[in-house]
């Protein structure tokens, strides 16, 4: 199942996060938890994309081939909307 | 056209690009530079969401909608890449 | 004390997560767990930017003031590193 | 001189965009043009780190080694806000 994989992947990360809290905790040196912080995004990143991509290959393509244009300018408008703010975050 | 409008506000983006040299070339604060540069950036990311919202709503769209099930999967998972790689720059 | 506010932000944030982890066991609309993931990340970005503040008024300052060139070079490096990285996720 | 080795970046990425609007004009593949922005934004974003160094090793370090705290202060909430600013450009 596609989601048990974002699931697994989301729960790495949550660990991650967890092991960043961690080094809080302990006051690890501050730019190693930055740097910490950062892999934790970038991981986060690679679970968007790939929730992205079965999106696109499921609701999208469905909406697409449908026949409602307004249900396919709303998904379209969607993955839009995503990628600009992804460019934000 | 769409394109018109995507030309005249990559020049807009073009004139502040060379604002920002001249700001170098005058030996202006640094940050604001920097700042100045980061904006140069926030207007490049409007300009590519503007662009992939009229790809979505041509190319993808046709290709969806089209008989070739690699083209589907090709334009789809182009998307996705430049999604990915929009969380990277 | 400053990690405490830290930890509590990023408690805040791994709570935040959990509730994305459900969102995808409960099967909801992919385009807001995406949004929830990109929430997640400006949560994180803003408590990077806190950490680098502490680090800046505690250990760059205490580096630049002392008398070790290549301490204060390496302080320095960092900040530029992460600050490039920033840009990357 | 530094800036000298700046301006010529800049000068490179102007040419960069300039070859993106050709692109447009000549109703290049959209996908192909947003890799160009990125690849745009890429090189803006190592502009910016190499502008950050050079201001940390020059007025950050006098401003921190000097006697005016508002002024420490100052520049150190400046790299901040460039570094918060950029995760979300």
């Amino acid at each position: 199942m596609e989601n048990d994989s974002t699931i697994r992947r989301l729960k790495t990360v949550e660990g991650h996060l967890r092991g960043v809290i961690r080094m809080v905790e302990e006051d690890v040196y501050c730019i190693d938890i930055i740097r910490q912080i950062q892999a934790v995004e970038a991981a986060l990143n690679k679970v968007s994309a790939q929730i992205l991509e079965g999106h696109l290959n499921s609701c999208v393509t469905t909406a697409i081939q449908g026949n409602d244009p307004k249900e396919r300018t709303r998904v379209l408008k969607e993955i839009t909307e995503v990628f600009e703010m992804s460019t934000k975050v």
